[in-house]
């Protein structure tokens, strides 16, 4: 017999399929389609354990970054991805995730669903060492990708260097070697005109 | 300045990009295309996650588990994805993944390079707990997306029921709770025709 808690985690786990079909603005290396969030999130949490040692903060707990990174997106199923740059579609992101973790984690018994709901809920305030340093990796991956990937996907987007580094400045709270990374990136992106200088 | 050591780590965290573009027999849910490795190996991380109680032995480790599951498939991005059941191509399938963990591994520093090393074999080899947890979750997941699109990708394989089993029962040994599930998945799935009954 199937336990009825054993079929909750899976009825999740095969929800959680579709999360491979929300694309990102982001691009695939060979420019063959966008990166979608699925494949965003083991990129994110593989960079975690490669660079967990790059935390400031000796309180960052690498186990709740590698689970919040995860996690953090899974939202995105009901409730699409919200490009970081766009004002309008962030002023209703916050009602609409809301939503979508209550319907997406609410397929998990219980005592996970608080727990996946308490973990996503840490990640999106950035508050605790574990939480900034996750955000810190998830703000520096795109900078990346946009490099590795020749910058198309965001080129058109006409995004200014000022309006990037003010987004991810604070990464240096988290760890001031990832910044200092990030930043160079942001500054050899912009000469290569892939966000503008004004 | 950007140590050697961080970027060293940073180009392996690029290089692995390719990772994305590496793509598997299963198809993403709505059929529009196969699923990669990437989002493959996050499927098996959040698994691991939601899924650790269902472990029988309780040596394992969930963080051990979940860095596996992250890493174990990088050597696909020279080795190229080898399907279970193609007996030609898995005869010469150490060779090209020996190659690959030499070079992809090798862009980290040194003693990341040796972890990383170790813990894929670790993972190949099935022999402690953790690796058993691992490659049990390894090998449920294919079988839950075969059901969970409608058996496209894997139809015209021709596969018999009884050679799934045999690959898969040792999910036994790692968990009964979870091989249930996924025998009961494997007997739905012959009945809709996925795999032959002889």
């Amino acid at each position: 017999m199937i336990s009825e808690r054993l079929q909750k985690q899976m009825d999740f786990l095969v929800e959680v399929e579709k999360l491979k079909l929300v694309y990102r603005q982001n691009m695939a290396v060979d420019l063959s389609r966008h990166e979608n969030t699925a494949e965003h999130s083991w990129h994110l949490a593989l960079m975690a354990v490669v660079l967990a040692e790059e935390a400031i903060d000796p309180e960052v707990d690498l186990r709740t970054v590698i689970e919040m990174l995860l996690i953090h997106d899974i939202v995105e199923i009901d409730a699409g991805d919200t490009f970081l740059y766009d004002a309008t579609a962030n002023l209703d992101k916050d009602e609409r995730e809301d939503r979508a973790a209550k319907r997406i984690f609410g397929l998990l018994p219980e005592d996970q669903k608080d727990r996946f709901i308490a973990l996503w809920k840490e990640f999106d305030e950035r508050k605790t060492a574990s939480a900034l340093f996750a955000s810190a990796i998830d703000n520096m991956q795109p900078v990346i990708n946009h490099w590795a990937s020749g910058g198309y996907g965001i080129k058109n987007h006409a995004l200014k260097k000022e309006q990037v580094v003010e987004k991810k400045a604070f990464i240096a709270k988290a760890s001031p070697s990832l910044w200092e990374y990030t930043k160079k990136t942001i500054d050899k992106s912009t000469v290569a005109g892939f966000y503008s200088e004004e």
